[in-house]
């Protein structure tokens, strides 16, 4: 019997999860070539797009497929842009085991928890202001989990929308933080030294120029060939360029700008996983410019969807 | 809510649908460019695959994204190599609308459809006798969807198991076939003037030397690279070479193999879809030598899924 899972119950256990360290174990396996991840399907439609991600980490017993959705009229109907579903085959029978129809969330977790790790291994020793550009869903979240590696509390934000960027800086209020919002992208790079950038611009938004020494970025809006926030100028100065996978990011996200640009070169890239290991250093220095460029790999998603089902299923198997 | 819809339910409706009007339908729209169908996905385990096929027509209110696996080993533990699932989602909002556990049921049936529609196009006027060369599913389906063009029940098979192909000619004869194992591909040729190729070969089976002319070959068991199951010289005898997609033909099936062996081009190749419609013409007359390559084109799962849907969602509105 394949287990239909909803995002509830896939909620509740959750917060029993040690995400960061499945989803760094995922990037570990991916650097290591023990995961079997196929480039990622794509499906276009006028106002969204469709991601499926899937594959399986060598010894697994399970393979997972990742349905994520982004449809931008959305909220114009009162309906998160972001869905989806995750699912579970038996890499013994192929036979389906599990469906979570998690509505886009653990895609939004495991994407924030990547930004937790890129930072954990990256961002200065001291950081006085995290910076957002981006005012969406997955802004909030990597605030969220930055929880988890930064005792800082204030953010400093830029959006397009004034709206959206008081209302992103209320929430964050109400959670406790000092949060304001800020005029520029480039304000937001002289007040912060750890800058988290998560939009759906195509056209650069951090300027080099107004980024400051010691400051790490971790990219996650730029996941398709023609979505671009960082200007390309900053790879030349940045010392450390890791990327989640260098294979996707040689045609998808940031990386693959500066790299059609000539500002870096492939040989400059390092992965996650890699730093992870400790196979490549991560930050050596609090004067270093560090930049993380993460495209979402489907190691993510098969290490988040395993970690939900067993957790679920030994739950489950106990009631 | 996601409808959550077993096989048992899917099976129910069926025999409602006129699911070869819908697959017609299908193969028509792809050959006017109204399917957007990206490439397909692809898994590979040691005994096992899974492909990924998705896509939408334009104007449709789903999308589509089925997953197909085979396990070869599954047999030996009491299980059906082939398995999987349909998932259809809402193309304004990217909500995931349904889930359909066919089990793998429903690949079988529209691949056996897409070989119905080849012969009611393709085949000669007189069917002296359906000619299968493997003995698996799909070869026992394809004869099954058959009963839809032609009124012949003589059947000859031939199988590289004795066992195998000895059982399913007692299935046929239980449903009131002639049907009888012969010893080799050769003699099926000799005997048949239909002939299906449903296996896994990778060399070929259904040598030229052996076609006779008037023959109608349905070749639906290459579906990857590798797999290859009718002789490249063929080729170059048929009169008509059809294809389910020609793009996805130069890289999969036979007719990618003959393709690389020089023995037919591109120019030569027609698809289905063009037939159907009249643009390209179908059988002329009893002596052409006629081929048709299935590989699988996403627009039957899209079609057949949403037709199977509407109907279970209409008779669950009803009750």
């Amino acid at each position: 019997m394949t287990a239909i899972i909803g995002w509830k119950e896939i909620s509740r256990v959750l917060p029993r999860l040690d995400l960061m360290r499945e989803i760094e174990a995922g990037f570990v396996a991916y650097s290591r070539g023990e995961a079997i991840v196929p480039p990622v399907g794509e499906l276009l439609f006028p106002c969204g797009e469709v991601h499926i991600k899937y594959g399986y980490i060598r010894g697994d017993s399970t393979f997972t497929i990742k349905v994520a959705t982004g449809f931008y009229d959305n909220p114009a109907h009162g309906l998160d842009a972001p869905n989806g579903l995750f699912l579970l085959f038996d890499s013994r029978t192929g036979a389906p085991v599990a469906v979570l129809l998690d509505e886009g969330h653990l895609t939004d977790i495991r994407t924030a928890i990547a930004g937790a790790i890129a930072a954990k291994y990256l961002a200065p020793p001291k950081i006085e202001a995290i910076g957002v550009i981006g005012t969406g869903v997955q802004a909030r979240e990597q605030v969220k989990y930055l929880k988890l590696v930064t005792p800082c509390r204030c953010v400093r934000a830029f959006g397009r929308s004034e709206t959206a960027v008081e209302a992103f800086c209320r929430v964050l209020r109400d959670d406790g933080y000092d949060a304001a919002s800020v005029a520029t992208p480039d304000e937001v790079a002289a007040r912060a030294n750890l800058i988290v950038t998560a939009t759906p611009a195509s056209e650069p938004l951090l300027m080099s120029a107004s980024v400051r020494p010691g400051t790490h970025i971790t990219a996650v809006g730029a996941d398709t060939p023609h979505k671009n926030e960082i200007d390309p100028e900053l790879f030349a100065r940045a010392d450390i360029i890791a990327a989640d996978s260098i294979a996707q990011c040689m045609s998808r996200g940031d990386i693959h700008h500066a790299l059609a640009r000539g500002t870096t070169s492939q040989d400059r890239l390092v992965e996650l996983g890699a730093i992870i290991t400790g196979a490549s250093p991560g930050r050596q220095n609090a004067n270093q410019i560090t930049i993380a460029d993460l495209t979402g790999v489907a190691v993510q998603d098969i290490n988040i969807a395993q970690a939900v089902f067993w957790a679920i299923r030994s739950e489950r198997d106990v009631s």
